[in-house]
């Protein structure tokens, strides 16, 4: 094993961000990304297993982060406000760094295979989220539906948060997205 | 070209679903699809490109079904209604053969690859959902809005029809999946 790189894992990542938002993330190798992070690629295979898991690397966290924050819900919280809230306590990590976020999703829209596993990452999450509702006593239709719909305003609510200018608040948008959707779903008269 | 055979494509599409049950998608060749339907290769590769296609050919159809049906809906119905619409039409069709629709379900959920097409495809068919609404006048984030969350109950919707026992009903369990939506979203009070 090699010496300890104080926060590796970090500069990796944004060594890789950058090259794929310069140069395409196809054409990105290990090796230019660990030499613009001066670091070798025997620790960039330490942390990551490839060049595309730099991207996705934090899903498995999400998806822990928003199936335990429907657990810790409140008993009396209706589906959709534990899933409104999971999305509210994601978000809040999200937003911690924006920039990041940008370059990552400029990167994945770019790209059909990256696009794809980000569809299969969001169904992950929908699918946690489900579950995490059923183990709170939710009937399974209902638990599926709170969580995919949720899903549903958080890409929208995601996309607009991109694309904003200024600061926008992701939690706020999402919280706004959740609002909207209401809205969509109960008011007859055309907009 | 071969001299023409009656309903080729319906016999190439059974007979290939037939054998991804059966034996499996992966294990299964286009030569005993052709064997199994009695048609040879070269007819195969008129009507797919390859044994995937079998199982999304009417995709495209469907994507066009859709944004024909919210185009087509009144002028007054709000977007969430003409979303309805459009799945009520489209669920008609894949009314008409159950245990087609039944079929493909098991062979897709059987392999990741094809869970990963099939998830593409209902990405498609929201984004073409959601321009045919903005066609309309529909502000973006609302026609996004409604369109992805009349795929979420889609999905809910299918899942639940696929799996009920007897002969239910896709249309009317789209209408029940579209109402208990909108209890899931206002109803505040613990399910």
């Amino acid at each position: 094993m090699g010496r300890w790189e104080p926060n590796a894992r970090g500069r990796l990542a944004q060594a890789a961000l950058t090259l794929y938002v310069e140069q395409g993330f196809e054409k990105t190798t290990v090796a230019e990304i660990t030499a613009r992070a001066g670091l070798t690629e025997r620790t960039f295979f330490r942390h990551f297993a490839d060049k595309r898991e730099v991207l996705f690397y934090g899903s498995d966290m999400a998806l822990g982060l928003l199936a335990g924050a429907i657990a810790d819900a409140p008993a009396s919280a209706a589906p959709i406000d534990a899933v409104a809230a999971a999305l509210q306590a994601f978000s809040a990590v999200v937003q911690e760094n924006p920039e990041r976020a940008r370059l990552r999703d400029a990167v994945v829209s770019a790209n059909p295979e990256l696009r794809e596993r980000e569809l299969i990452k969001l169904a992950a999450w929908a699918s946690a989220m489900a579950g995490a509702l059923r183990d709170r006593g939710i009937p399974a239709l209902v638990a599926s539906l709170a969580a995919e719909t949720g899903i549903a305003a958080f890409k929208v609510a995601f996309t607009r948060w991109i694309s904003e200018q200024g600061e926008p608040d992701l939690p706020r948008i999402i919280r706004e997205s959740m609002e909207d959707l209401k809205s969509v779903l109960t008011d007859r008269a055309p907009v």
